[in-house]
């Protein structure tokens, strides 16, 4: 009986995703779904890919926080249109959210849509929302051992993108381990090391996401 | 109707958190809910608590992980009695799962308790266990808006640690804002910074933890 409500609440989701990507595909938006830990730096990506790629592309944002619209101010300052979802207390985005968000977004002036989930290695995996590709976001003090406790998360990526490279000096993390546990969960995903600090390794990542606005 | 299926769930693990609590306690066992995002060092403040307590107090631990069990081999090897739980995809334990460990643990043989929950600052606020106190460890390079974002983590929580004061001068981190954030969210809460790498701190945190175990 719990396991039907479950399928038919995934079932609404899935459909709702579908209208999303209809919706986005027909206004040629190449969506991303962005997730990472609380602290990982998924709006210090966005701020630098929008600093990189503005002149390139049209980058619309959509921000998830259970509470607070600060990431939200922080994009807006980079003259992007930006919408704040607070899902007040639900623990990820969904695409019925998002579908709302869309309607208020000037999407024919959209080229490339980030959509940064809330701050949560587990239950956003299991939400569909319409994106093109699912972006996981680690980063180095949070240690090697993430895959192996949080292999659905990263089963369902797209790309790894590995935050925070400046303070591997000062922290313990075995990159080696890290990709090992990589390999086992999805055999054919990348990791992008980067640094949103000194700009690291963001040229590799601007270069594989035009790629893949490209293809689509 | 949905809200009342969920209204019988969170019931049903009060009861169950409520059972646990009573046997706990007739056994003279002091529990702590221990919560955190993915890698701010839950299994690392416990492996120091055990080595700074050992002699005085005698700890076991619960480890929870979505997969793999490479906390419960880091704690086992310190000597203490140890019972990891899967969650199989669960973003939090729950009072039964708790349950079922505790019919396996040595209570009999242990005077602190340490529940580590699975990595994930949100789903784990909202099903008590049936601990003493519940605490809630942040770090450095999440960024000093954590409490803002999880406002209701940190609203349940009895103490907050603030691991890796270690890389304070690699990283953008405001105390005050930090400070300032919980406050608004939980007058009474005290921080306690502390660095399970270089042990800053750490004789403060587990003072307090003394303190709290002489109460009850």
């Amino acid at each position: 009986m719990e396991v039907k409500v479950l399928k038919n609440i995934l079932g609404a989701n899935e459909q709702l995703a579908e209208k999303n990507r209809l919706l986005l595909e027909q206004n040629g938006v190449f969506t991303l779904n962005l997730m990472s830990s609380p602290g990982a730096g998924k709006t210090s990506l966005i701020l630098e890919t929008i600093r990189r790629l503005k002149e390139k592309a049209k980058i619309g944002v959509i921000e998830g926080d259970i509470s607070s619209s600060v990431d939200a101010e922080a994009v807006s300052k980079e003259g992007a249109p930006v919408i704040q979802i607070n899902t007040g207390g639900s623990c990820h985005l969904d695409a019925n959210m998002i579908g709302n968000a869309l309607s208020s977004l000037p999407l024919g002036d959209i080229d490339l849509l980030f959509i940064e989930n809330v701050g949560n290695l587990i239950c956003p995996a299991g939400f569909a929302l319409g994106e093109n590709r699912r972006v996981i976001l680690s980063s180095i003090p949070e240690g090697d051992d993430k895959p192996l406790k949080y292999p659905v998360m990263f089963h369902e990526a797209d790309i790894v993108v590995l935050n925070k490279t400046d303070l591997l000096p000062y922290v313990k993390f075995d990159q080696d381990a890290f990709s090992r546990a990589l390999k086992g969960i999805n055999e054919r995903l990348k990791i992008i090391p980067v640094s949103c600090t000194t700009g690291q390794g963001l040229s590799e990542w601007v270069s594989w996401l035009k790629t893949q606005m490209e293809k689509s």
